[in-house]
Parts: C-alpha cells; sequence; structure tokens
C-alpha cells in the first residue's frame, strides 16, 4: 500500500531488525540492537509517538464514558475509578516490570529478561517506554466494562496489575519482544499484528471471557426461564461521547505504531477511518436488515468492532479491503453478543465481542488481505497459529488468575450490594447525589 | 503576515500551482499536477495533515454534544445517531465518490472528474484524502443540529448522503478543485477561501436554512401569537463542553489547510483563537450593554460564529484583524438567530446564523482585510461572487433535494412522535432511562 | 536525563541565551536576542509548540468539567460561565499587555516593557505567543474553582482580567522574561521552574487562596460547632472526565515548554505521567491504609497533585524520582485540603491544595532531584526563595485586588443569591431544565 521508507520498530518485518543481533550472537547482541532500533528514530520520530501516546492515554477516558454510560447511575462511579486507578497502577507497574518482560532481551522468544526500571534512558526509549504504557493500560481496561456492577474493586485493581505485569506483556513479548535482542517465537513465524488486534485487544477480550465465566451474570440478567433482560445504561451521551473519543485514540494507536512519521501513517489512518466507518455501517445494516431498531450501543460497538478489526491490517491492505475488514468487524460484534449471551454469559458492554472476537477476525483478516501477498495459505496458519496462542494464553492464564483471587477474597459482591449498588457500598459515594431520590425511589 | 516557504496545496494563492498546468495543456497536466502538489509534501507535511484531520474528526464529537445538549431529553440520542452515523456514511460516500467530483481532475472548472474509490496512493494522497473527508463530514453535521426535534433519522441519513457526495464535492470543486489538473471557476476567479468559512460552513449553513424552511418549526415554538417561545436544552454541561471541543477542533481545520507544516501555521493558530475569543466577547458585550442575561449558548454560539468568520481569512490576515471579524462575527451570530426568529424560522442550535451568515461575513472579511492588499474593490467583488454563488447552490441545490426525498418518504415526524420524543419513536430507546419518570410525568 | 540538542527558550538554562545580550549592551540587546531566540526556532518546533498549544487549551475544559462536577447542579452554568469566558477575555488582554509584560525586554528584571499588541510577528513569535495565552488562561481560571457557588460572575471576570494581565504576567517575567533582552531577577539567580509548578500552578493557587480567605466558605460548609459538612458535587462523571482531559493537556503543558521537538520530550512525557499516576497512587493509598474510603475527588486530586509535582524538575528528573515527586505530591493534596479545612477555609475543589502546595513542593522537588546535582544546598535555596516570591506576590497581590473589587461592587452573592443557586440569580438559566422539579423539590 504505501512505500516503506524507515520503519525502525517495524512490527510486520521483524526479520529486518532482529535476525541480525542473532547472528552477531547473544553476549552483545543487547547493546547492538538497542543502537540499531532507537538511534534511527530521529526528533521527528519521537514527537509522532508521543503525539500518538497522547491519543492512547485519552482512550482511557473513552473507556471509562463508554463503560459508565452503559451501566446503571449506581455503579458509574465504581466502573470510574476502576479506569482511572488500573491506568495509574498499570503505568507504574509496566515501568518497573513489564516493560522489560514484553520488550527486554528476549533469546529464548517467551520471555524478556532485562531493562526493568528503565532509567538513563535516551527520549527514544522513554518515547517507545510511554507509548507502550498506554497500550498495556488499554489491554488492561477492556476487562473492566465486561465485568461492571459485581465485581468488587480491589480484586479488580488486583487482576488488572497481574494482567499488565504478566499476560498482556508475556503474549506481547511473543510477538514485539526482543527490543534489546532476540525475538519472539510467534515473531519468528512470521506472525503479523502491527498494531495489536490480538496483542491488546484479543487478549483484553479473553481476559475479559474468563472473568465473567468465572464472576457470573448480574443478578437479574437472566430471567427465571433463562432468557435474557435488558439492563439499559444510565446515560446514552456518555456512550456516543466515549465512542467518539475511542475513536480519535485509534488514530494514535495505530499510526504511531509505526514508530516513525514516514508518510505510510498517511493509508494507515484512512485505513483506520474507514473499517471504523464501515463497522457502523456493518451494524447498522444487518439490524435495519433484519428489522430491529439500530440502538446507540449497537451503533458504537459496531464502530469500535470496525476499528479492531483493521488494527493488525491497517499498515499493509489497500483501503477496500479496510472497508471490507470493518464491516464484517462490526457485524460480527453484534453476532458476538448474540452467541455469548446465549451462553448465559453476561458482558455489560459487549467488550469480549468488541475486542476478543474481531480481535480474532482482525488478525485474519490481515493474513487473508495482504497487500501484495493476498490469500497466500501459510501466511493465514500463522495467524491461526497467533489467534489460538493468544486465546488459550489469554483465556486460560487469566481464568487461573481469577480463580486464585477469587479463592483468596472474592472476586464479586454480595447479592445485597449488588442491589444497592457498587457506588455506595464499595465507594462510599454516589455519582449523582442530587438525583437519588429519583433513583432510588 | 507570515512568509510562505512552502504552501503546495495553499487554497488562497490558486495560481502559482495550478495555472502552469493548464499552459501544458489538458492531455498531460493531470500527471504533472499530482506530482507537483502531492510530491512536494514531506513527511513532517504528512504528520501534520494527519494531526489536523484528528482533530477536525473530534469536533463530530463537538456537535454531537453541543446539539444533544441543546434540545430535550427525549430527543438526545436522535441527535447523537445522526452526528454518529452521517459522520461513517459520509466517510465511506465521500471516499466513493465526493473526493474525485472536489479534487478529481477538472478541467471544466465546475466539476471534478476522475480518482474515485481512491486506491493504490501515496501517503500525502491519502494524508489530504482523510483531511478532506473530515471536512465533508463537517459540513454535513451542520444541518443536524438546525432541524433537530422533528426530523426522520432515515431521511436525514438520505439527504446527509447527498449533501456530502454532491452538494458540498461540487461547490468545493469550484474552489479549491484540480488537485489532479484543471482549477475551480470561483478560483480562477481569486477567490479567497483559505479553510472553508464559505465552502465548509456557508455551505453547510444554507442546507440547514432549506431544511428548516421545508420542515417547519417544532410544535410549540411560536404560540397561536407567532411569538417564539423558548425550548430550553436539557443539559447546559454538554453544550459548553461541545464548544471547547469544537474549538479545539477548529486549531486542526484551519491549521490543517496548509497542508505543510510550515512557519505560518503559527499565525493561523493565533489568528484563529483570537477570533473565537473575540466572538464571545462580542456576543456577550451585545447583551450585557442591552441588558440582557450573556447565556450558555449565546456564549458558546457567540465562539464559534468568530471562529467560523476567521476561517476563510486565518492565513492572510494580522492578529488585529482576526479579532475584529471574530467580534462581529460573535455579534452577529445573535443578530442572525434573531431574524430568523422573526421569519418563524426554527433553528433549534443557531446554525444557520453561526455557520451561515458568519461563514459568509468571515469570507467577507478575508476580501477586506487582506494583508498588504485592504479594501481592494476588485479582491471584494470576486468575494461576493463566492458568497452568492454559494447561498445559490446550497440553500437552492439542499431545497429541492429535502422537496423530493419529502415526497418520496415525508422529512417530518408525526406531531405525536414529536410529543413523545424521536428517541423512543425513531430509535426504541432513550437516553436517560433511570430518569424517565421524572421526564415523562 | 537527557541530552539537550537544541533548547532555544530553554528555562532551566536562562544563562546560555540571555547572558550575552546583556555583555552587547542594552541598546541592542533586543534585536540580537529576537534573533537568537525565534529564528532557531524550526518549523518542526513551532508545529510542536502549536500542538502543545491545543493540549494546553483542551485543560479549559477540563477545568470547567472538574470543577462543574464538583459543585451542586444549581450552580454549574455559573462555573461553565466563569470557565469559558474567562479563556476568551484573558486571551485578548494577554495578547494586548500581559506578553510584553511577561516576555518584553526586561532590563530591569522585574517586568517587560515592549511587544504590546504583537503585530507583524513571525511564525515562531506568534507560536511562542499562542502557547503563552493558553499558559495564562490556566493559571487565571484556576482560581475558579475555588470560589465556585459564592462569587459572583463580573468581579470574578475583572479579577481574572487582573491576574491574566498583571499578577501572573509580572511574577512570569521574574522567571522567563526577557525574549527581548534582559533577563528575569529569580530566573539571574538560577531558579529552576521548567514548565511552571510556581509560575503558574502556584501562583494561581496562592491567588484562589486569596479569594476564599475574602470571600469566606459557603454558607452550611461549617455547621454551628464548626465542624465542616460535606456539599457533594451534582456528578461525579464530570469530575472523573475533567481529571482525564486536565491530565491529557498536562502532557501538552509539560512537553511544550521546550519549545523545542527534541529528544527529551521522550522523558519529560514519561515523567509527567509517572508523576500523576503516583500522585494517584499516594492519595489512593494514605487513604487505604487510614482505613477511609477512596473517593473520585481524591482520587483525581492526587493525579493532578502529582502532575503539578513534576511540571517544575520534568526536564531534570530521573523518572525514578518523577515517581517520587509525585507520590508525595498526591499525598500533600488531601493533607493540604485537611489543613485548609481545619483553618474554615472553603474551597470547593481543593485547588490551593493542588496547585498552590503541590506547585510549592515541586518547585522543590526540582531543586532536590536534579540530575547530576542532588540535594545542592544553593539550588535548593534559590527554589525556596522562588517558593516564597511566588506566594508573597501571588496570594498578597491578589489579596488587594480581591479587597478593592469588593469594596467597589461587591464580590459575594447574597445568601438569598447562594440558596437559589447562582445559575439563576446570576445567569438567568439553569443547567438541567428537565430536571428541575427533582433539583428544588
Amino acid at each position: 500500500m504505501t512505500k516503506h521508507h524507515r520503519s525502525p520498530l517495524s512490527r510486520c518485518t521483524p526479520y529486518r531488525f532482529f535476525k541480525p543481533a542473532i547472528f552477531l550472537g547473544a553476549a552483545n547482541a543487547g547493546a547492538d540492537e538497542t543502537t540499531s532500533i532507537f538511534q534511527s528514530m530521529t526528533d521527528m520520530d519521537i514527537m509522532w509517538v508521543l503525539i500518538a501516546a497522547a491519543l492512547v492515554f485519552i482512550m482511557q477516558a473513552g473507556f471509562a464514558l463508554l463503560e459508565g454510560g452503559s451501566t446503571r447511575a449506581k455503579n458509574t462511579v465504581n466502573v470510574l475509578m476502576k479506569n482511572y486507578t488500573d491506568m495509574c497502577f498499570g503505568a507504574i507497574i509496566f515501568w518497573m516490570f513489564g516493560f522489560g518482560i514484553m520488550f527486554g532481551k528476549n533469546l529464548s522468544g517467551w520471555l524478556g529478561t532485562d531493562h526493568f526500571f528503565l532509567s538513563n534512558g535516551s527520549g527514544a526509549e522513554y518515547a517507545v517506554l510511554i507509548f507502550q504504557i498506554m497500550f498495556a493500560s488499554t489491554a488492561a481496561t477492556i476487562v473492566s466494562g465486561a465485568v461492571a456492577e459485581r465485581m468488587r474493586y480491589g480484586p479488580y485493581i488486583a487482576s488488572s496489575i497481574v494482567i499488565t505485569m504478566f499476560i498482556y506483556s508475556v503474549f506481547g513479548s511473543w510477538v514485539w519482544g526482543g527490543y534489546y535482542g532476540g525475538e519472539g517465537w510467534l515473531a519468528s513465524l512470521g506472525f503479523i499484528d502491527f498494531a495489536g488486534s490480538t496483542v491488546v485487544h484479543s487478549i483484553g477480550g479473553w481476559c475479559a471471557l474468563a472473568a465473567i465465566v468465572v464472576l457470573g451474570p448480574r443478578t437479574g440478567k437472566f430471567g427465571p426461564d433463562g432468557k435474557p433482560r435488558s439492563i439499559p445504561g444510565h446515560n446514552l451521551t456518555l456512550v456516543a461521547m466515549g465512542g467518539f473519543i475511542l475513536w480519535l485514540g485509534w488514530f494514535g494507536f495505530n499510526c504511531g505504531s509505526t514508530f516513525a512519521a514516514t508518510e505510510r501513517i498517511g493509508g494507515i489512518f484512512l485505513n483506520t477511518h474507514l473499517a471504523g466507518s464501515a463497522g457502523v455501517v456493518g451494524a447498522w445494516s444487518i439490524m435495519a436488515l433484519s428489522r430491529k431498531p439500530v440502538l446507540m450501543t449497537t451503533t458504537v460497538n459496531g464502530g469500535l468492532g470496525g476499528l479492531v478489526s483493521i488494527t493488525a491490517g491497517c499498515a499493509s491492505m489497500d483501503p477496500v479491503f479496510a472497508l471490507i475488514s470493518g464491516l464484517v468487524g462490526g457485524i460480527l460484534t453484534h453476532v458476538g453478543v448474540q452467541c455469548l449471551t446465549k451462553y448465559r454469559l453476561d458482558d455489560v458492554v459487549g467488550a469480549v465481542a468488541v475486542h476478543g472476537v474481531c480481535g480474532a477476525w482482525g488478525t485474519l483478516a490481515a493474513g487473508l488481505f495482504k497487500v501484495g501477498d493476498m490469500f497466500n495459505p501459510s501466511i493465514i496458519a500463522v495467524q491461526f497459529i497467533g489467534i489460538g496462542a493468544a486465546f488459550v494464553w489469554g483465556a486460560g492464564g487469566s481464568f487461573v488468575c481469577y480463580k486464585i483471587i477469587d479463592k483468596i477474597s472474592g472476586l464479586r459482591v454480595s447479592t445485597l450490594h449488588e442491589q444497592r449498588g457498587l457506588d455506595y457500598t464499595e465507594h462510599f459515594e454516589i455519582g449523582y447525589p442530587e438525583f437519588q431520590d429519583v433513583l432510588h425511589h
């Protein structure tokens, strides 16, 4: 699609930068890698990565609003506090441990082993670190919406730290690892995931899936007959606003993953917007064709599904295939939510469908529609390996994590607290105090 | 005001880049144009255009909040859905047809004729395309606030597609057209509209005018005595937030229109902010002097009027004239709203005054206060031609469009539905379900 | 921490650029200064400063939401109008007078004396001017939250203009002054305040302190027994959203203060985020350890306190010390609010603690943890001089200002108006008209 002038940390061509280090031998690989990767970043590249990091940062606010609006007013503070504080704990933890695990010297292909507590770094290293901190926060916070209205705050923060530090970072090292030498095992197979359909979104989505399996549905979500009941969110303006902000952040998410301000960001930006738009059109059309109302949440989730679906392949697809990827993604969000509900899984915001399912689809689409090498079976096979590995590691690892935390301290609030609302029982305040008579009469 | 180092797509000096192509002859003009226009964009220019595009994108959220807050709670979802989905349909439509019509080879001066479904483009082309997609979305969505609380959703989307694809794009080709050869007829007269006071805002405003003429006022807006009644919006916090976000987006709107990260963006940014500020001060002062309360909507609209008023001339005015342009614009928003009300035209958010009237004023101001060539009658005459052409084409073309759609499927909801609220009747959900007892008692 | 490639307007190394001009003699110093400072800014630097300015701009919306959500619904419009309009008056006033006072030729070290009504400037000058306009707006608007729910709107705007034009600008000239020749007296001592812990935040915070001393507490804030009573804000979603937006803006605030897109912005960005995160963790931990609920406002203010605490030293600290600075800042916000309440000072949003106290701490921390020169007593002594000067000038100067305005027209609304709500009594409208029966029953 675009010419690749410079791509110092290019994620879809891992061979170019990482293989030579291995030939040089393990001993001095680290130092040489650092030289080749970070020193190729110009001041302009650093600026670009930081602008992108700021955009990814604001996605946290997007999640907070989208999830806050999708829950009942009595649980809004809980959702907001989760998004606000998991970001803060996550940032410090990722600086301490996550970055080293994910990007440190990775000679085994399974784990990074240095550059913890990064200090005395170059501007390029710090810029990439902060960009990756924002990514880690995004992955971790995907869970918060799915488990809303019934999970205890303390255990949520504990599990979020485990995901940021370990589950996300370890998987990430398989695909994007080895900044300081070595290479992840998935990368060495040629796995394509440019900006994280799998690494960020699927991992986040599968962690959310494990969490809602362990937690069980909200009281009242499924009637005595097993049929799902609608529990509308308290503020659709917040849902729309959250959707817009997430979309804005995605431009940084996808375009910043070049780690370089080259001309190819033009195509990535365009693909991102077309796929998001097509996701909305896809969700909109399937509802309209089946003569059902096109709800706000369906619309917003359709757009997010489209955006997730182009995240892996945004740098290696022509616009028309970006559009197709997004369109299918938008439809899949609706189908995914239906499927989960059928299995009595209660995902408050549809995070598993949007991030998990569309993340898998987007990863596949990146293989199917790779410009200049479309429908290549061996590429597609590798994509399936990555998709499967993400599911096993993400859902499996976090399932174990949630089970352990559940044993230790209990994940779920009592039914009484759930009815009273988590804002009051977990945080001792309410979101809209002047409206409480109305809310609780 | 500033030195013009590079201005590859400079809109106020169309001769420099487009005339030579015509001398070269029509046959090979296209290819050479492409070379001269897009190849002069550096990686830094591309980055700048994309950052600006992200800022223009978020204006869509600004419109949604401003309009959502200005309507009654029973119509909020409808407003949000219009803004969310017209953007998505518009993006795809503009990629398919609008870009080609507006910027394709334009040898007649009246219409572009190639580069539909742009594919296999350079990073520069994609960057400019996505920037223009965001512009088209802005123009189209201006209508949504004016027609709020009474227009059916389906016909709105249909009309929005017609505006994006045809009305906006055709007019745009007259002023900014000819990226791939040729030149618009208004550009060839020397018409000045740097960032779109006329092309985007007036066109959007005049479409809104046609729409509210065809639709008629909301039930209850005018009493049996013909006097207007105040129908306050349900959430002024959203109005303020929308105003801030639109203002933020304007920095991208105006500064990105350089298509180049040159030093002149400093003056454009300053002019934009001073004009917006002066718009608020203008609206504020006229209210305070006439001893009326300075309402939030008046304040926000004053700022937007100031911003619209500097959009045409932001790159060719000294700061003091930017301030004057904005001050007058702020006053005009108030005057404009009064005039419309006098003619029993019901514009829910004042879009016609803010975008239509101030767009015309801003275009005139760009001629009056052109640095180094102030009050030049021949420049002013051309500005009037452009202002008039925009009114005739925008209001006339969209009037025909709305009349046709009205014939086919009806534009307006029933009075019963209007009273019940469009959220429930058009979208089958409500924005604030936990507050419904309060809202509908 | 980082290598200083270029730092044309570097604030922590004032000697490099300003001293030579003094040796050249006063007569021609101005012209040469201009040459050396602004001409060293490349197009990329200008772009960077403008992107940062856009981020600082949006902080105004962050303040509006944070403060709006922290007040009762009957006072929301008042808070929003203050933030919206003080920005506009401030922008024009700062262009007219503030920039000249703060950055004009400053041979005395106490006041700038030229470059009022800047016109015919270069792109670099305009870019720096608009960045500084946004800074001035931030400093002035810090007051608005502290004095919420009881201060008249007109006198607020008048005092805001005095702060922007005089109190802020004069102090600023002592530290950052002399773009066009000369140097501020605090700068000549070697005072370190990279992005404004003292110049912007402490000055704003101490003005807020003076204002709440003059105004007195809200009716009902302190019971007959003198014990404080909680007056919860009406919308915690707005508080969280405001916190996120302010945080986003801080990246521009700190990273833009380089005035150059060099690699050092990577470390500044990282430090900013780590300090903010540590601020949240600090506030969170002190509440959790003292077995009190971790409230939303405490959390958001902890983050802001952390961000204020790194503002002075963000460019001269290693990440681990940024983290420590932020952690302490987060704790100080809580302690500061407790102290003020003990003295019956009613600061609605905790602005004095967040901006005043943490600003002072951040300025001290910049001296304590200066990379390569930690715990140097002479540096620390100078920092204390600057901290003290800011308190005396900010609190003292604004105290006089508020007293004078109070004499002339009265600062405080009547108790009746306070009970009715300032939205209705000062602005003749209410924020949520459809919910008024609920709010005022």
